[in-house]
Order: C-alpha cells, then structure tokens, then sequence
C-alpha cells in the first residue's frame, strides 16, 4: 500500500496517475530480485533495478543529466561524465555494493550489443550504476548478482507503475530500521498552459528508529516491533525524472531539492552513508553524433515562478518516494536467520 | 519569547543553557539597529550584526572555518577563501545586501587598526560579510548602513544571549511573509566524557506562508494575519559555530547539515535565494605566522558514533534558530509604510 | 610593446585585430590610474580597471557568465551568484585588495542610477570585483581608490585596444618579480563558414625570478637587472571574452583552459596567491525580466572540434595577456621608494 | 630510455634516485600486460597497472587520499568517496576502459579474501579504478581484460624502479599521436632538516601531433615518422604520491598542480579527455577502526615555503612522468594491423 493509500499526504503538489517515476512520459523501471538460499546461513536477498530515461537507444539519443553528492560515502559510477558533460547515455543501474562491477559489465554488455559502433568507430559509453550496501540481509560477499541479470532488468523495463518496497534492488535494504527498498512518487506542475511533471524513485537503505520522524503516520512513536539495532548510516540513491525542458546546471538545481526531501522524512545524512541524486530531464533527445556545429535548446527561464514550483516537486517527490518504500516493504529474511520487519503502520 | 517557550520542541538533543550560538566558548554576538524615517516614505529599517568566534584578535589566531551553498542568488562576500584555506581571520557580518560594500569596508578598517602590519609587513585579510535583501521595509537604496556600524557592532558584541528578531541585520527581514531576522539556537552532544556544543545564529528572510510547514506551532494553518504577498525568494545566511575538534573537511560535512533543518522548516531554497551556510570551530587557534613547518592537530575519528550527533545537532539547532527568529520578532513598520506582522502564533 | 612584437609568438591560433580583448565584438575596456605621494614615504600607485560585456544595460540585458578558481586565497567578490546561475549583470571590477569595497560601492551606485527599479520594485543586482595586493608598490592601508573611480573607469571605458602594464588596477602590480599588471590577447577561430573570437585581460601580480620560464624571450637567463626579492605568492586575475555561444557550463570548460596558459608562463598557483578566472560569453543578451516561460538558445556542440579550438585559444590567450603585461609594463616607483624593475628583454 | 636520458631536463627541482613514484617510501607499482591475437582482426593490446601506496592492508591502514577532475570525460570509478572522506582504500588501479568492470571485481575479490570482515562485520569497501580508450590499438570490445588480472598486477607489484612505456594498462595508449602509456618521475623538496618526496605515475593517452610542444627535444617541429591521425581526445590519468605529512584538503591543492605539468607538455584537456589525478600522501596510515574518539595528525603548516615547493614539484613531476611515457614507449602494433609508432627523438 502507498503511504498516500493510509492517509498520509506529503506537501501541496497534485501527484501524477500512477504516483510513480513512470508519470514522466516514457521513462520505465524493471527489477530483478533474488531471493534464494545459498548455503550454510548465506542467503541472496537482493537484486537490480534499473531505470530507462526513454524507450528508445540512449546512447544515440541522450537525455540532459545531472548529480549530486548529500554525501558521498558511497560507490555509484558514472559521475564524473555525468557532472562534466550533463548528460546520461545509459540505463540507470541500481543494485547492491559489491554487484556494482557486475551490473556494470552486464550493462556495457547490452549497450555494446545494442550499439556495435562503440568502442570501434566511436569512443566509450559512459554507465551509471548506483548502490546501497544490503549486507544485514544479503550475503554480498557471495555476489549473487551477475552481469545478466542486469540485461534481464534492462529487458523487463515497462512504464507501468513500478512495483515498490522489497524488490529489485531494494529486495534487502532497511530504513530506519525497517524494511524498506524502492519507492516512488511524482508531482505535477501546471503553470499557464504547461503541464511538466517531475518523478522520483528511491532505493533507501539509511537511517535508524530514532530518526524517522514518524508523527505523521503512527500514533506510536515507539513502534511495538523491534527494528533492526543499527547505526543510522546506510545509504540512498534517489533517481529524479521530469520532462521540464531544463539545462544540466538548471536541472542541478531542481535535483539538490531531493535532498530536502530526504532531510524531511528525519535523516541527517549519516557519515557512513552514500546519499546520491541522479537526475535527467526526458525534454531534449541529444543526437550521440552530428555534423552540425550548433544545436537550439528551449529550456525554461529560471526567474519563472515555475521554476520554484519544480524545487518543492522535487522534495515532495523525494520524501514520499521515501516513505513509499517504507509503506511498500514487506517484512523480509535473509543471511544468518537475520528478519527485518515491515514498519507497523497504524493503519 | 523562543519558540521553545512556545511549547515546540525541536529534535531530541539538549540545548545549550543559553539556547544561543553564544553557547559555544567564546563566541560573541553583537547588533546595530537602525530604525528610522530618512524622507517622504523611505525609512532606514535595518542594521549590522557581528558574530566573532573567539575574543582575542582573529587576525592572529584564525579559526577553522568551512563554508557551504544551498543555494547562490547571494552576495556574500569571502568564500572563496575560506574554502580554498579552511580558515576564518575576521569577524562574521550580517548586514542588507547594498551594505555589504560599508560593512566589508568598516570591518576592513576595524581590522587594520588592530593589526598595523596588515597591508605592510604582511599579506591581506579576508574579510566575511553575509546579506539578505529587506528592500520590503528598509530603503535599501538609501544605503543607511555606513562603515562606522560594522565597527559599532563588533564593539558592542558579548557572549550574553543574543537579542533575536528585528533586531541588528534582522530588522527588515521577512520570514514565511511574516517578520523574521535574527534567530538563535544550540545543541550539546556528550559522548563518553567528552561534550561538545554546537550553535547556530541564521538571518532568516526567505519563503512565503504556503512553504512554512506550521503544523507544529499553529493550529491555524491558515493564519488570520496577512502575511506579505511575496514569492518565496529571499535568502538566509546560516552561521554554525561549534568547540568540537574538527578539520575543514569535516566542518563542511557538518555545515552542509544546517540546511537539512532549513529544509524541515519548509524552505525549498527558491531561485532567488542566498541560502548560505558559514561555520568555524574554536577548537583550534591558527597563528597566523610562525616559523614552524608543522602544525599538529587533534581532531575528531569521523567514524566515532559522535559525528552523526554533530549531524543532527546542526540540522536541529538550525531548524530551531529559524523558528525562534520567527518567533521573536515583533511588527515592524517600514518604507513605503509597509508593514510586516508577527506570526500569529497560538502561544 | 606587445611581446609579440618582440618577436615571441605563442600557439598556433591566428590573433585578433587589435590583439586585445576588445576584439570581442562589444567588449570594452577603461582605466583610472592613481600615481600620487601621499605622505611620508606613503604613496599611491594603485587604480581601477573596468571590463564591460557590451556598450548596453548590464543588469537588463546580461551576459553569460562562469568562474574557477584556480587557487583561491584571493577576496574577488560575486562569484558566488556567477556560479549559480551563469550571468554577469555588471561590470567586471580589478581593483587592488583593500580597493574591493570602495569599488564595489562606487560600480552599485552606477549601477542603481542607471537602474531605479533595483531594490525597489525588483531585486537586487551582483557586482563581481576581482583584486590583486599591490602593497610592495601601493600604500594600500592607506586606500587610496574610492567609489568615483570605479564609476570613472566605467565611464572611460572605450572598445579601443586596451592600454596595457603599469596602468589601472595594474599600476602597482609586480609579476615574477618585475613589473606587471595589466595584459591582453585575443584569438580567432575559424571552422567552416564561423568565426568566433576569444579574448583574455589579465591583472598579474603573482610569481618570482626563478618560476619564470623566460628561455623564449631572453638569452638571458638570469636577468641582469634586480628582481623584487619576494615569494611567489601574488594573485592573477583572468578576464576571459568569446562570442562563441554557449551555455554557462560550456563556459565554464573553457574558462578552465586560462589555468593552462598560467601554467605555461612558470607559475604554480602559489600557496598566497588568488589565481581566478571570470568569463563571459556576448552571444546572447539575457533579459532581465519578461513574463515568458521559456527562452531557446543556440550554443555549440560541444563534441564538435570547434570546442577544442576554443580550449587552446583560451589558454593560448591567457599566456600571451600575461607576457603582454610583462613586456608593457615600465620600471616604477612606490611606497618606501621600492622600485620595480621592468623585465629587460633581450629586444 | 628515460626523457632525461635525452637530456632533456624538466623544472629546477632534484629527481629521486629512481625517478620514479616508487622514489616514495612503501609505494610499489605492477604490471599485466596482455598482447595476443584474438581472432580475425581483433588484437589484445592492453593490461593492467596498479599502484600500491603501501605495503600493507590498505583496507586496515588507510592512506590520506585526493582527486581533481582537470576533464570529466572518463569513466574512473571510486571518487565520490575519495572525495568525501579524504582517504584510500584500495590498490589504485589503471586499464582500458571496458576493463573497469573487469578489475573492479579482481581487485574487489583480493581486497575481500585479504579482508573477512568486509561485507560481513564491517561495512563495504571503496575501488579506485582510473581508465583510459586503448580502441586504437586494441579490441576494447572484445574485453581481453579479466579479474584475475588484476589480482595478478596487484601480487607482481614491488617498489623497483617501474617498468614505462607500452606496458600494463599504457600497451595499447596512444598519446600526441605517438606511442604513449606508462610513464613516471620524482621530486624531491628539502626544507631545513625535513626531506620529502613527491612522485607521478601517469598512463598518458591524449593529444595529437600539432599539440605536442616539442621544441625541446626535437629539431624536427614536424616529426617523420607519421603520427595516428586522430582527434587530440583521450584521456590521462596522473597518479601522485608523497611523503609529506599532508590533510586531504592540502593534499588535493598539490594534486591540483598536475594538471600544470599536464597543460606544459601541450594538452588542452580536449573535450573528449578524461584528465584526471589522483592522489595520496604515506605520511599517515588511517586504522579502519577503533574505538578512539580522536585523532592526532601532524601536518604542514601550508604558509611555509615548503608547500610551494610542493606544489611545484607536482608539476615537474606530472610533466616529465609525462614525457618518460613518450620516451619509453616503442613502436606498437594491434588490432586491425593498426601501428602506432614511437616518436622519433633526436636523441
């Protein structure tokens, strides 16, 4: 059940149709989870997510992109290309700590398969693969993750509304000591004839019971049931879409506005915790290569008070995705007979 | 009266006995007010305020000093050098956004007279002033503040409780479309038989009554006062102060929380808003020359559990200096004979 | 003379008509130069140099804007908006260190005569100062540069071949131990049927003897006449023009590149200096108001090779400026009768 | 035969016995090289390097860490947490750019095997992998690289003088059109009684002929040997290491003075360059874990003369690290019966 389904209602902005990252035209999400014994107390408990920008090949048609670091005790690739050029050409990957070199070789894989220019005629693909560390229920050491399972995420991908909680990547994370995962959400902003909407979707992995500012959703500050005796640090990759026709810097700037989404659900951004936005605007398709020399971009004036209205989406979004994945997330076992419980919602 | 009085409770860690930035060693907070009619409907409505890490000449012993941006439409000025070096050498001034250029010179001359070999013998100094825009009750293009002010201020300056409100570089300022301006708060954080304080004083002059998440402290969520009708843009400058051992780098991990509390007030950090965190430790005392080639400094593991209570101690002491600048500000009556109410609170 | 009249040429790109920054189309330039006993062995030799985008309205119509710093123990002022939000809305002041807020003073008073809505019915407006410390030369605690000549530069300003050396801000200015201060080149680049232009004006006053890589316009390595006996630290301002168009981030890649011809003159971003970079682009106007939405901007490609043509003209222009205002720059006398030596190049 | 061989000096400062990054205490430095025929066309020119900061458990006793992005189109993975913390963990790996994956997981595996608490009672572990496009040379498609290579380049590592030129990861690099790939130098600065060293490693690959500035070592300004007809797009990647007792805020200013000796050589950090450095100092090893709730560190203080011969020595030594890989490095042949010959020095 959304959070919004027990009553609970993040922020003023109207939420889209299916209330997920999927509300921005042509962005799909797919998973893959694991969920198996290995052997003696070993268990896989985890998976990959990945989200598509758009539908078609996004290394020959790339989307405006943009990153920021809450902070950076974290192992996400692809950054750097991301933070220079502004712009994404690849799937975003999520998946656990250690599965990173296997989601991203299976990934390149698909993208070298999709594209045989690269790496031949044409320079590299740059891939970006983000992680929270699932190790309380997952055997990470073992890797179950595998580079195929990465293409069969990129293969199921649909723009249906993205199942949530302990799926996919997020099949062994905890929040707040509860079991969290994926979550989702959206916003849309009308502004004279415009319409653009703005989406996000969470892989949490942070914080601890003492933290969440739970007020809003339980009459019971102290939950009944145990969470899981952790320190608050974790992680969180928040994976932000909208179709707003923006630059890489003004994009940047809507994608910090996740983070005070995050701050709102109680977090502080642990030390130990890798709190990363990636974010892309679905408005422009830029063309891999082209004889031109220029190119023309719409792209919205940053004085118009719509401008403000793209901030507060992004936070809204942000910190309901949050809760989504806190809302959505089944109670769940894994390595060493280690069970991390569903929040006890009151209703 | 603080909003603590008020009956809000901000967090879950203790407050200094002072509640105040003043409760770090040391620190000293000092105002100047003006507050008069200059001719036909301009009216001087603002001032200077100082806050001074340490009481002994800062020039001679700089402190550690970071600092960090939420958001850039500001002008304050000395940033630049402060996180090249991670030193603060002057002291901290508030001030409206067109006297920044008299408040830097004041200080300047303030600076020089204490240190004749500044300029001579030795190199320059670099000189900190933050700004917020109270062009809606001050006659800001009148320039009231003068040189002579930045230099009152710092004289006057005490490590008493710091006035709050409309009072110093607050006395134009406008929070939520209500009246806002000067707000202080603290925390202390013990861990073993160490304590440590954290304080924080913020300039608050941003959002607009839709933003202000006012659950807390008003069951009138909309309030009978008229606010004024204004974008949410504005700014605040966040000053964090703190006696815990720390590095740069890791006094800009805490800083950057200060905005996680800004965020819970229920800012989105708007387009046209100089949302700026300056913060320093008294821990250590930097000479400013010496032959040495070393230097050995104590500083904190940044994995200890403490960090993450330093963490939430910034975001918590800024959540609760932005509430009690709402808090205690009265009505104020400016150019143009616009007024900006106090907010209506139920207590 | 220009060094290239010496017969040192540097690069490959051919230079602008005039060789100057002024062979951006618009970009104009103007000096008010102070050369006058003060008292005592106390001296003024100091100024103001003004570097305007276009002959318009700065704050209505704006320029796109970047900054880098490359090492920043400097006290410019305004690049924290800059860098936010990719505009230049004012004048580009040089001034000396303790000259910053009298220039800023006089640059915001010319400003808000030529624009009365400013602070009252819309916002406020960024000054960017950059600075050098010209105290071997200048008396600079006795602050000779007050608001009327920032005001006067800016009134001086003229799209004529910008004088060089010991002039404006460059009076008392001291590069690698000889006399600098203000320089100037340009480059034209070529692809198909564009033509675009680069240009950089530096203010130098950083380095000594020994950094200097002087083996391309001397035979003599180790210059007869007396270099000042100081460390390297100074600081290096570099003004960077282009009417190529781009976006701010694109501006900001190649404003980074001016670093590489700092490099290529011996200096190491010494440990005392302020070595900053300030660009603009003149190929769009920005408004400053409009009720529209949205704007469309043209801009380059950037995988096209043009881009790399714009990279080495930037740092081809940058090294070339500061030769120039080394090789402009006569022998003068300042404060205490210290006395700087003008480079004695073989021709 | 080593740059300097050819009597070519570089900079004013003295080189280490080895000249070479192993000159610094402890660092040790390995090579996998893989050079075979695939099949058809296809040829494996490429491999592995890895530079160990130490000769212990990186993971157990971190180093103090830094990196600076000169351009950001590359695809190292592992410097979000570098950058937050300030510290490294791991062997510092170089390959071709499809090989990440690849030795991400070796050098994951080698560092888990060492370590049996990662992942399991400790928390997760930080790669550093830097790469750059071999495509000219070898079948990057064909991905020759595999894990166990890289645990190989990490077990052959030894402190010797390191093997230069097409070897390891530079087999296949290609750099101003000539042969380029491994190459390395060292500094020494003394102050008083205190000695340190500085070193580079660089895997160069980048540039193009009418770049190269090479009047110093060659009369012949238009080589004859022809070069690979190429963009100057590439990338480099500049390993530096020091002894000296350095915060990773200091560290990362000295880092930052590669990309001098970068920008002397002739680059222009093209558009399509990942020119990345990244850095560590041995002075300090870093315990994982303990129960201390502080730290002592012993630094330089950055306002002695030391810190600018530091930063000096970081770009002689990145120029000349430079140089050696192009004076080293033979003529080579790879796929597609491409050649990339050496560049033919005078001497």
């Amino acid at each position: 059940m959304k959070i919004r389904e027990r009553g609970i209602k993040i922020g003023r902005l109207p939420v889209g149709t299916k209330n997920c990252i999927t509300d921005v035209g042509g962005v799909k999400v797919g998973h893959v989870t694991l969920d198996y014994p290995i052997e003696g107390d070993d268990y896989a408990c985890t998976g990959v997510t990945t989200i598509l920008p758009h539908n078609g090949n996004l290394f020959k048609e790339k989307v405006t992109g943009a990153s920021y670091v809450l902070n950076g005790f974290g192992k996400t690739i692809g950054l750097v290309q991301v933070q220079e050029l502004g712009v994404i050409e690849s799937p975003i990957m999520l998946t656990n700590t250690f599965g990173v070199p296997a989601v991203t070789q299976g990934t390149l894989e698909y993208m070298l398969a999709e594209n045989p220019e690269i790496g031949d005629e044409t320079g590299t693909i740059n891939i970006v693969v983000g992680e929270c560390n699932d190790s309380r229920l997952n055997s990470i050491r073992r890797m179950p993750v595998k580079p195929e399972h990465a293409m069969e995420a990129i293969k199921k991908a649909s723009d249906d509304i993205a199942e949530e909680g302990a799926i996919g990547a997020g099949k062994g994370m905890v929040c707040f000591g509860y079991k969290g995962g994926i979550g989702s959400s959206s916003r849309i902003i009308r502004s004279g004839s415009a319409t653009f909407t703005i989406g996000c979707l969470v892989l949490s992995n942070f914080g601890n019971k003492e933290e969440l500012l739970n007020w809003r959703f339980s009459s019971d500050l102290e939950p009944s049931v145990p969470s899981h005796p952790e320190p608050a640090d974790g992680s969180i990759i928040l994976v932000m879409a909208t179709d707003a026709p923006l630059s890489s810097r003004q994009l940047l700037r809507v994608a910090k506005r996740c983070g005070i989404g995050l701050g709102r659900t109680g977090s502080h951004f642990s030390h130990g915790s890798g709190d990363i936005v990636i974010a892309f605007s679905t408005a422009d398709k830029i063309s891999h290569s082209t004889d031109e020399m220029f190119e023309t971009r719409t792209q919205l004036r940053e004085d118009h008070p719509v401008m403000n209205e793209l901030f507060a989406g992004a936070a809204e979004a942000a910190e309901e995705a949050i809760l989504n994945s806190l809302s959505q997330a089944a109670t769940t076992k894994g390595r060493n007979g280690n069970v991390v419980y569903a929040y006890p919602f009151d209703s």
